[in-house]
């Protein structure tokens, strides 16, 4: 089926107050990111990976950190790309978030956790 | 810049009722479709691509068209995929939606107009 229901994606609860679910094709994923567990006083620990990524902010705001520059604050509607093997990471201004984040090649990670 | 804000994307508003915002990387681009001719009494014509496509909803709700399958009905949270080179189209059910498209490779076309 080439459709996908929010309500019937499979949930990977991968910390507390955080949910993925993901949708891909042969070369390209997409990821719905929840978090609940915002506003955070530091952004979480940076982590990198050799995928291209572009994310798209659907609720919540964030603070965006990418290699050295400085953090970006973002509302929906805004996002960010990432190069790869660039570190970066987020951090929670409110209490709940959602991204949608799309990369290429697929994130073998996720399948396999 | 890595980050991109809704507010200063360029915008292709490639027909009446329809504007296309884009972002990029090397192999990867998500498309930002805001559409505010609703609701439609019919589907836009089929159209098909060679490029690999995940598709968000952001905001309304539509009806999704693949190739003969049934029409589904998408509201915020749900998506689609499209594989390559398969017809597909969508038909708007609410005045005004928000969809956000994933592609690999880049539409060349987006970027030409």
């Amino acid at each position: 089926m080439s459709t996908f229901k929010f309500s019937e994606l499979p949930v990977a609860a991968f910390r507390a107050g955080a949910e993925r679910r993901i949708v891909y094709t042969d070369h390209l994923m997409l990821v719905i990111f929840d978090f609940s567990d915002g506003p955070q006083t530091q952004p979480d620990p940076p982590h990198r990976h050799p995928h291209e990524q572009v994310s798209y902010v659907v609720e919540g705001e964030i603070l965006f950190f990418l290699g050295d520059e400085p953090p970006v604050h973002l509302v929906p509607g805004d996002g960010y790309t990432v190069p790869a093997d660039i570190p970066h990471c987020i951090q929670l201004l409110t209490p709940r978030a959602r991204l949608v984040d799309a990369f290429t090649p697929l994130r073998e990670d996720f399948l396999s956790t």
